[in-house]
């Protein structure tokens, strides 16, 4: 086993603290990664809450938490290609910028995996924390850590160009945005709406302009009206006014929802075009809707989260040559509590990413 | 006023019974219908069973249920253009053979009606019974009865070698499947499946055999494969059967959902390939349903219910093209109730009509 350190809840405690963390020796296929910015996603805050409210007794395992980061490929496993014996994309080398999100393996063999969408695995892929290891059935842990160690075929070369810090939360909000966009075939003259600029909207509205949608942004907030166009949005819906609301009836091709929280998606729906699509993100859990809202006016939902390996690398070239990096404030990884503390409050813009060079 | 014959519910009266009723004497813009044949649809069972779950004094108007009907034009309004001086199909003369579904007018200028959805009309469409007359405010009272007076442009030509007795739940259950079945673009090669084998369901199955999609219907019970073939299904699957579902995971392009009662959208859900759709009808509510369920492959939801007048009349012409109308049983209308309790039951293969012609 290789030692590095991580920031874990452990045991009952309420806060991350700095820990030894054991990563397994390289298998042949295995990368060793030098982890430098990981951003910081609700599904972890999430993790650190559902932790919390637990009985002591259960806490059982430390959690590190994070799955958007980038970082410095250290060690290559013994069968890793190199660059020059690879297909494009596949080879590493020691020295390589390299990505990783929230997915490190899957079956490989089921009929989604055939596909490129090993994010629906039929036998459910490893998450990067959390998860089962494959193959020795350890619980992974995440990228709040100084160092990884990944199966090289779940690591993403970090196309030149784009800010490591920035980009790490691509990895997630980034793929979980693009997935959405990129199947319901968003592209020059689609009428996009996003609704709830956090996170994973901002990304949504950066992505849906580039691929040259017409793009709304809509916000409870009028105060972010700025913010919206100067992320490039074309236009913005206020969702506290009424009027506003309703002149926007049907105009829309795909409304991307990302707002965190549960809520009626009757008003979100009346704004999607016949024939269109609400894709719903960000959140987990029961969603209830009125049949009528989604019948009048013909209305399609969907969900989206994460997406498959080709999905991603696709993504990074599209945000390479776009040049679309996440908005983020970057803190040292010894202030991840306020940087969680924050995000449940709902403060910050727009991802929080921690540069992990202090726990060197 | 005119005056015709009905089965009405009135008071607190737990069925229905014969009673005249008034109808309003033509408009310039109206048509008068015999009518011969009216289908018997799971709405007008709600609406019978809504009005006795009432408390007695609320119990106001009396109510006629019936909205897929068929009959004969026996007088036209003074500006109902004659079928020489009309475009096609929209002109009409004493005689005709005709049918009207369940919306009976429309405001005919908003966004929706100019673009034949009427029944998506923003100012909401006039219900065939219940509603509001949008020029006296009156009730709308429906095709249980011998005569309905109509808005020329809300009746159809029922097109020659369709039975009209069978053609009736054309008007309600066969559009209500056309309308997803063509706005999902099913056609040769699509893969469809269809959950439910009742009133909705057999038609469904019908319709999309004649598109030319390969077609299976999922049911609970194993005793209807057999009539699932006869309708032209290629396959069945026994939604009880755990292995069987399994075995059908991602494999249909389109899953026409017909269940009639709330259920759990997730095994139907599972059975949607990627980027697929499960289209959801016949069921008025709120729908809960897991978020993973839709997001995990990739899955989209929609609902329908009736379609506008383009795609009425669109239905009708393939009806009689492929020769499809409905399985029916048809009973005088002195037994409706007897049809309505075997409904309640599900005791019917595969829609009730009712012969109107004992009402003289």
């Amino acid at each position: 086993m290789r030692t590095t350190v991580s920031w874990q809840a452990d045991g009952a405690a309420t806060a991350l603290r700095r820990a030894p963390l054991k990563r397994r020796d390289l298998r042949p296929d295995d990368l060793a990664i030098r982890v430098d910015y990981c951003g910081v996603c609700h599904t972890d805050l999430h993790a650190v809450q559902a932790r919390e409210s637990r009985e002591d007794g259960e806490a059982g395992e430390p959690l590190v938490p994070g799955h958007e980061f980038t970082g410095v490929v250290t060690e290559t496993g013994s069968e890793v290609p190199g660059r020059s014996e690879a297909s494009e994309g596949t080879g590493f080398a020691v020295g390589d910028a390299v990505a990783v999100g929230n997915i490190v393996d899957s079956c490989g063999t089921c009929a989604m995996c055939r596909a490129g969408q090993e994010n629906f695995c039929h036998a459910f892929p490893t998450l990067t924390y959390g998860g089962a290891d494959r193959h020795d059935g350890s619980t992974t842990q995440g990228g709040y850590s100084r160092e990884y160690v990944v199966r090289s075929e779940f690591a993403y070369h970090l196309p030149p160009g784009l800010d490591p810090a920035a980009a790490a939360p691509l990895l997630c909000a980034g793929i979980t945005v693009w997935e959405p966009l990129h199947a319901l075939g968003v592209g020059p003259g689609t009428r996009v709406a996003v609704a709830g600029l956090g996170g994973l909207g901002h990304l949504a509205v950066k992505i849906a302009v580039a691929l040259g949608a017409e793009t709304s942004v809509i916000s409870r907030s009028p105060d972010k009206a700025d913010d919206a166009r100067r992320l490039g949005a074309h236009d913005v819906i206020v969702s506290t006014d009424e009027d506003h609301m309703a002149a926007a009836r049907d105009r829309f091709d795909v409304v991307i929802d990302t707002i965190a929280v549960p809520h009626d998606l009757g008003p979100y729906l009346r704004l999607v075009a016949m024939d269109g699509t609400l894709s719903h993100l960000g959140h987990l859990g029961p969603i209830t809707l009125e049949t009528t809202d989604l019948l009048i006016g013909r209305k399609r939902l969907s969900s989206a989260g994460s997406g498959g390996r080709p999905a991603t690398a696709a993504m990074l070239a599209f945000c390479a040559e776009h040049g679309i990096t996440a908005d983020i404030e970057l803190l040292p990884s010894s202030r991840v509590n306020e940087a969680l503390d924050r995000l449940r409050r709902n403060d910050v813009r727009y991802r929080f990413v921690l540069d992990m060079s202090d726990l060197d």
